[in-house]
């Protein structure tokens, strides 16, 4: 194989890949980029049997042929290379040489017969979305995936297509992330659960604006998003998801308007005194016109007052402090509105316009203390 | 004891200070941060026995009194306080609250009198020294202060004045490096050996401009640093530097003109493929017009030329990259000059107007292989 390129064009096309190798295998050849000049375009790809990714280099194909070389020297070798015109050159004992300006590697690739190459399933039609839609609803709704594996179907996030309207959801067992988008492009139903990972690489990855789109294929073990000259596919989660219509129940009996920022700080005051490991509550204290923020452990105490508007019957009720900062997080709106029935209850945090729905669980408290 | 203060103002002094609370102590009240408004002014001090600073905050004081607050979370309250107006206060208990705007914390603090004063030796004439000054040239020698403590005069650096000229020297027995400024002030004659972890301290502390001066004190055992209406008195290394003359011998049969920025880059391509661990060396051949760089490793090898300048005889000679680039990083110059007598004899590069010479020992090869 002999191929040439710019390393500006390799480097964006080593880094886009990279995210799918494994940080740990026992697969050698999964800890590889392939490199596929075997047709008439340079295809770089990575990996790990849970998410696999190509894209297409720009560059000239002098001889034809496939090499695996270690993804993590190679994308060293390329990062500090000159910016010029890099040429790589392998033989029949997969001795690769890296050429640029008067710096040359050796380096031993791998045979590319062994690669797992990423699965290809037939593509239905895609679901077309504007990369900075996708990258900005999952971004502010991921957090709440689980972390552990407990659940399987709790550490991925349904995104649901119906009537051309995109949901995605994440849940926890402690809250609830919700967000909510009109399609432009019209698109057939779909369901599907997403794994963590997939996503998190997913924001990393497609960075365009509201003008550049990305193609979402959603097959029956796989869901493919297609960008630029870039794939990108992964396992889907299987299974039926959670029942979440059930849980928006639209009972309240208080309902309060609130600064956000104010809100978050406070609260951000509140957890200075909480170590971590101790799951120490903050108690907001709802009354006409004010609400007080108390939280304490044996440290000490912290004790503010937020003007608000409330309507409906006063409240107590104690938070975990994280839940309801992760979700003030991912809200931009200056005010925000928050919506609970009684201190065993869920809150909610609602846009009026539907957007978005935060639901946290509440949390049990021995020691009111707060006036 | 009941003082206000802006929090922006209270802020600076917390984070100065907290540069001398000790991560690890078995003496609790080291862990906190002084207040001490006994006197007419708020003095804020922390000490770890080796560094020690204190700093005056503006504010005033309602109630003179002591009182000592743990480092971190009052560090951490004031740094979450809004900004405006903070008042604290103690009562005999030692219970203090800190209030801001509707926020109030009620922390629990201990009583002053057990807490390490910071040293105040007799000061004599002070050495005066730019801000800007004093942090270069310490930030481009400390990198070669040992870091282990097997000989403890290495893990200082020697800060001398002779005849109104200020020599730093940092050394680790693989490798020196020394700056030499010109003072404006006249200054008595000094030689002291100052902690590593001071100095760290003092160009993270220290971050006035050239207009911005330092007087700095050196007594018997200790060393002290005065600027705006902040003090760090630290501790000195003991007993007789390293006698530096005689390792700079003007003895040369080899000069080499590089520019900096390519030989720079070229070492870190060729350590690429030098794992963590594996010390390979670098193998550098100059001849005529041309320097070569060479580099192998099990995962493959890195071969490179740069164009030079070379005045006097033809040399390869190996060197660890990393000491070459720490030095290489500490210039600024775009073009540099190697002088080298032999493979066996250190490498000095140093300026023409001797405001820097770092040396660096080499070390031995086995496999020329470069050409």
């Amino acid at each position: 194989m002999k191929i040439t390129c710019q390393t500006d064009n390799l480097l964006k096309g080593v880094n886009t890949v990279s995210k799918a190798v494994p940080t740990r295998t026992t697969m050698a050849i999964l800890e590889c980029i392939l490199i596929d000049a075997s047709s008439g375009e340079i295809k770089l790809t990575a990996n790990d049997m849970e998410i696999g990714i190509e894209t297409i280099v720009e560059g000239s194909i002098l001889e034809r042929g496939i090499i695996a070389l270690d993804a993590k020297k190679f994308t060293e070798i390329v990062r500090k290379l000159p910016k010029n015109e890099v040429t790589i050159e392998t033989d029949s004992t997969f001795k690769t040489s890296i050429t640029c300006e008067k710096a040359k590697f050796d380096i031993i690739g791998k045979s590319g017969e062994d690669f797992s190459y990423i699965p290809n399933p037939n593509r239905n039609q895609p679901i077309v979305i504007s990369q900075f839609a996708l990258r900005d609803i999952i971004s502010r709704t991921i957090f709440s995936v689980a972390d552990n594996e407990n659940n399987k179907m709790m550490t991925g996030e349904l995104l649901e297509i119906k009537d051309n309207k995109l949901k995605v959801v994440a849940l926890d067992g402690h809250r609830v992330s919700i967000r909510n988008i009109e399609l432009k492009n019209p698109t057939s139903d779909v369901k599907v659960v997403v794994p963590k990972k997939t996503l998190n690489e997913i924001i990393k990855l497609i960075t365009g604006g509201v003008d550049d789109l990305v193609n979402i294929f959603v097959t029956e073990n796989h869901i493919i998003f297609e960008y630029d000259r870039t794939t990108v596919v992964s396992r889907i989660i299987e299974g039926e998801y959670f029942k979440i219509e059930q849980m928006l129940s639209a009972d309240y009996e208080t309902k309060i308007k609130i600064n956000k920022k104010e809100f978050f700080d406070c609260i951000d005051r509140a957890t200075i005194l909480v170590t971590e490991g101790d799951k120490k509550p903050i108690i907001v204290n709802a009354s006409e016109g004010t609400m007080s923020i108390f939280c304490s452990s044996f440290i000490g105490s912290m004790n503010e007052t937020i003007d608000v508007v409330k309507e409906g019957k006063d409240i107590m009720i104690g938070f975990n402090p994280k839940f309801v900062m992760d979700a003030l997080r991912a809200i931009d709106d200056e005010e925000i509105s928050l919506y609970m029935l009684n201190a065993k209850s869920p809150c909610f945090i609602k846009a009026d316009d539907g957007s978005y729905i935060y639901i946290v669980l509440p949390v049990n408290f021995n020691n009111p203390g707060a006036n």
